[in-house]
């Protein structure tokens, strides 16, 4: 089993560091092999996915990824940007399918913005498409205006697009992850004005069909934006596009207002993929040893059970960071009074140290 | 002063009727003319958006607008669904600027779902363009996929856009608006994913040099998203495009816990504009009595201020309805144990009565 570790940008590193360190205490064998990303490999090699990176994601198993971005690089032109070594992983290993749970822990449901009872016990999963929409559309660029009523004036244009394909696999992915949770999908979308989500709807609701089993529910995705904040219990997997799934999945997580909990997996049709936390670089707590690496040691769990058919060492992995909360352990950003504070370093031993005991 | 006044679908009828009957109570003189809209007038006259009524919108100095849409008509081909009234109004009238207030007023904290202290004295203002964006850029459609993975297969797309003089000009509606407040702008793009959205971060910038006196802050939509949970209280004015501001301003507005009570006005070049509660048609409380018309008679309040230059008026309304909450006065979707419960009809007359007592 080869793991490429890729710790990139700001507080990466350090919470890569404590994910390796658990996998290490596992009794399995990796070869796990490191490479620069983001701005990191800007840094070294001149580019933010130096070709040598982006091999060695291609061959191995699995890629374990930190965070990458910092402010600093605001002034690069894009394609040296940070940002665009996450988008070039996701498409040119074909990483269509991103999983993104938001759950509530029963220890941590006062740090949500949201009154408890709102979000007590919470468990969603947003299912987001990666590879496709207005994030990869072409034609896209600035241009004279062509037409309407700023004809002639400089503007700038994106394409938002979906080939079936690409929907009905996503679809497959949601209503077969319903099955083994809740059994009901809901599919966002502005079909109301989009052309692209109307036939999104159309596609999904077409798929339905041979899972029976599953409810599916479709809603537009202003009024999911609502529902989320409303009554976020009463959703359990949520599918949809690109775009619409990087504003919900952050909205989602904020709500359990422990995003340095929350792992993600981007799997592709082989069950290969990329598992990174939810949260991102946040240069500003870089290298203080503060930050909290248990988003990304879950990642390292859901690695483990997609791409790794290690499930049984998943099942440690989140019962030893269930038992290090249980034991009140807390960094900084989940901290409250009566609780232990940890440094980045100390919570990843703790973790190790529960695997030991199990 | 000449006001069209379209109920529309739904609730639209009942809360219109109560904002009317409030207009009707103030020492001025109006011109109202009725006209279908929406599903309403696809029944009536085959269309949802017919010539008649937009004539009478386009000659009105202001448009009292109820709400549009219904599950029945789900089925209808696009082009005569009851939403495309509403898309269609902007569009023809130039509609370009969309004042959304999210505001929590001190006797409502407790019906957020956020917790008190996130909330209470909330005041935001998002200002979303109307008229441009993914909502109206052509080519839009469906057809085979020109290229990519998916060559060939059924693919939709749309086209996501703005100009120069587009962005310029909601910029300086949002700095204007900004100046009157707290003085802080936070525009909300994904300038690292989206070409058009990198344009309008430049161009937002530029126009900004125009108002040193407001603060300017850049935030990528999905941390929007986030921080609007978090922290809703750090913002003074957003300003976004029309398909991040139709989510964010959503997601605003059901954070306040009242979104029955949010009204919004949408501007033209001229100060012309049409006025709508942020809440939609609620086909499901529709004839009963119960729908909360305090939105629509704040819209009418926002209608005197901004279109007909009767500030003094809208002053008055706003009082009043504070003065009617004061009272303990409440519909359905904001009663609380202690206040009294009333229905629409009761609302509008309460407002009058307060009005009257001033
Ligand atoms: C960094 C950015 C390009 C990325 C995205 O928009 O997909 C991020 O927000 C995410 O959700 O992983
Ligand atoms: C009905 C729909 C077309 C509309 C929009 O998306 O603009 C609505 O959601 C709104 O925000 O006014």
């Amino acid at each position: 089993m080869k793991i490429a570790v890729l710790p990139g940008d700001g507080i990466g590193p350090e919470i890569v560091a404590e994910a390796v360190k658990v996998l290490h205490a596992l009794d399995l064998r990796f070869e796990m092999e490191e490479a620069p990303v983001g701005g990191a490999a800007y840094e070294a090699a001149g580019h933010p996915l130096p070709e040598a990176t982006l091999e060695l994601a291609k061959e191995a198993d699995a890629v374990l990824f930190g965070a990458v971005g910092d402010w600093k690089y605001d002034t690069l032109e894009r394609r040296l940007r940070p940002e665009q070594a996450i988008l070039g992983l996701r498409k040119e290993l074909g990483l269509f399918a991103n999983f993104r749970p938001a759950i509530c822990y029963a220890e941590l449901t006062h740090a949500s913005s949201l009154k408890p009872e709102l979000v007590a016990g919470l468990d969603i999963l947003i299912i987001r498409e990666l590879t496709g929409d207005i994030y990869f559309g072409q034609p896209r660029g600035r241009r004279e205006s062509p037409d309407g009523a700023f004809r002639g004036a400089q503007e700038a244009f994106d394409t938002m697009r979906y080939s079936k394909p690409e929907i009905e696999r996503i679809a497959h992915v949601a209503f077969q992850a319903a099955r083994k949770r809740g059994k009901k999908v809901t599919s966002v979308d502005k079909a109301n004005v989009l052309e692209t989500f109307q036939f999104w709807k159309d596609v999904v609701t077409e798929v339905h069909a041979q899972y029976p089993d599953v409810e599916l529910e479709h809603m537009y995705v202003d009024n999911a934006a609502m529902q989320l904040v409303k009554a976020p219990k009463k959703f359990d997997v949520i599918v949809t596009g690109n775009m619409f799934g990087d504003i919900l999945s952050d909205e989602a997580a904020m709500l359990t207002g422990s995003i340095g909990m929350l792992p993600s997996a981007s799997l592709n049709a082989d069950n290969r993929g990329l598992y990174e936390p939810s949260h991102g670089s946040a240069p500003d707590i870089a290298g203080q040893g503060v930050a909290n690496p248990l988003a990304t040691i879950l990642s390292a769990a859901m690695m483990l059970r997609f791409s790794l058919n290690q499930a049984e060492a998943a099942d440690r992995i989140e019962s030893a960071v269930k038992s290090v909360l249980a034991q009140g352990l807390r960094t900084a950003d989940i901290y409250s009074e009566g609780t232990r504070k940890v440094g980045t370093r100390d919570m990843g031993d703790a973790v190790v140290a529960a695997l030991r005991t199990q």
